[in-house]
């Protein structure tokens, strides 16, 4: 049993009502020792996609061990199985809907099992219908990070749901397209197409050769935002690994009417 | 004293601003043990009543001896009183102004205190007009979850404050009315309607012989969200064993125009 | 090694993207017992002058020796410098862009340095042009919260950015005029006239003798909100010793279009 465990949560609870401060109420009910960090619970109600994408962007950062609760569960309380994933040596607790679609892709080298949580003597004893949350999910994490064996809490399966991930398409060796997949507070607009793509083109271009066509626009890449001119559409690699368009200390979004979706190219020329 | 006391937070204060990150400097600089929790800093401004509902739906999912600290407190710097509430196990510090009233009309068959707390010595030794959450509140809260007797922070009170609480009515044994209570972020508007009036009803009446009757719509309980048909608003039993108005996939709020305080009825046919 | 270090975050990262989670899982990456708290994640996007206030008025309010983290970084990936601020016993931590300006220009009796941080084997080992939070800044304050000596981080400096800050201008002994600096989630508007001015008038005048004019309006200090007179505009000495205007149970910023950089005359009659 680790000493201070991690336990993450990422939700379309919002901040308003009690629904996150109770989850945390029954994991450290169950384990006092429990660090529990907020990832987000802001995700737009019953986007399973943008969860998806929001926990793939950030469990690497934390510790192997660590226990992250994905809850955007529109099919509570009906047919839809709890999930515990074990990937590597992380571990996810979240209905089985597609919301790990993101992790379930991603290339897994060891060990990775999906299993249908079912051993119900881990839940609550009280039950409801709209709230797994707090009733199965938040009791099971809060159990794993007592170290509890993954295995005991169900059987594996292999028929998990996922679902459809927008992926960029090659159209020759050196060009692509790609979409915008996520917008962030500050109006950056991030796009599904990733430094891989670059980096297998050989020899290796020059910035001023690489061309981001957007709409009726074409940039070229600046290497960080302050670079960029004001008022402008910009184009980057940001810190993860992606094509990002923004604007210097403005929302790209609001000024150039940015939406996930939107087509965008990257072409070496 | 505990390894690891949790003080929870109940405000209106939002997110913005420094001063829940202040209160939370204050009860560490005392306590730095404490674990705090956030329920929710977006009680709508100065609404009691919301604070007050929303504590009473939290307190007891979090472990006995856990302190919830709840600041909604337009009278703040006046003479209204701070008071400390013992009510079993459970602790609750903020203003004397009907913010527990929840709390009190709820049936206590053992402990139950409320301490007008006075005790200046436990407060900051600087105090200002209008942030008693920042001197008065956190450090009386911090200097509990240290293990000070409650005793100790001042004399039993019997006059606390109340507010007035929508109650449901029975109409007769077979039908009652109640009333919007509480609007959630997902828009499902739960009632104070609550599951124990079927209860009492003998012999169990059959779901199909349940209707809610909301304006000029009459429905039948769902057994959870996803059962419901799409775009309509639909009733629920909820998980905290309300009554609860919902759309699945879709904020019934919005698209139903439900507010606080709207009328319902549910009737055994 | 403290027993929980405490690291303070304060951004304009928003609530909604996964940012504030991956620097916390970063943090705790490094050190698992750092106590991490918020103060805001809403800072308007790239306000400086914002983040060096709402810093300002918080850390006074957490032990010495806790971190603070402020992360308002417009220019980051570019040639701006990322400080370390060793202030008495306090740590802050940020881009040298100003944004630690009231804390330069506080009084410091002993210990004051400013280090330009360059100790690159303390970052991550992969580092992005847009998103030193969780790079460089994050990783810097779990290591020195680990008891790394601030030293270590790199070379003291003097020549850090500093930004414009509004002043309260003295008319004559007994007026003077500021202006509002900030507006809360209430609709409050602090001002940045102190009581400082009116403790330095001897002797110290009465209450009614003290005057508040802004715009067409002229006002008597309240004591505390609700001694006000409902839907009026009215003033009072907060608990930052800032004068304020404030409306009872109400937005005064809403209701009389207060906005920061509006004109206020604190005058003695």
């Amino acid at each position: 049993m680790l000493e201070k465990p991690i336990i993450t949560l990422t939700t379309d609870f919002g901040l308003k009502d009690p629904f996150v401060g109770i989850i945390k109420g029954v994991i450290l009910e169950i384990n006092p020792r429990a660090n529990i960090i907020d990832i987000s619970h802001n995700i737009s109600p019953q986007n399973i996609l943008e969860a998806s994408q929001v926990i793939s962007m950030s469990y690497k950062y934390f510790s192997p061990s660590a226990i992250h609760l994905v809850i955007v569960d529109p099919e509570v309380g009906g047919p839809r199985r709890p999930l515990l994933v074990v990937a590597e040596d992380y571990y996810f607790i979240g209905p089985d809907n597609g919301v790990f679609t993101h992790i379930f892709k991603e290339p897994h080298t060891n060990i990775f099992k999906v299993i249908n949580i079912s051993a119900s003597h881990y839940y609550l004893p009280f039950r409801g219908p709209t709230f797994h949350g707090r009733d199965i999910f938040a009791p099971i994490a809060a159990w794993l990070s007592r170290g509890v064996e993954s295995s005991r809490f169900g059987d594996p399966i292999k028929d998990y749901a996922l679902i459809s991930i927008p992926k960029p398409k090659s159209i020759n060796k050196t060009s692509c397209e790609g979409e915008v997949v996520y917008i962030d507070s500050f109006g950056n607009a991030i796009t599904n197409i990733t430094e891989d793509f670059l980096k297998k083109i050989k020899p290796t271009p020059a910035k001023e050769k690489i061309a981001v066509i957007y709409k009726d626009k074409k940039m070229r890449l600046s290497n960080y935002y302050a670079e960029a001119v004001n008022d402008n559409i910009s184009a980057v690699i940001n810190s993860f690994g992606r094509l990002e368009l923004f604007m210097y200390k403005g929302s790209a979004s609001d000024k150039f009417n940015i939406k996930t979706g939107d087509k965008i190219k990257l072409v070496i020329e």
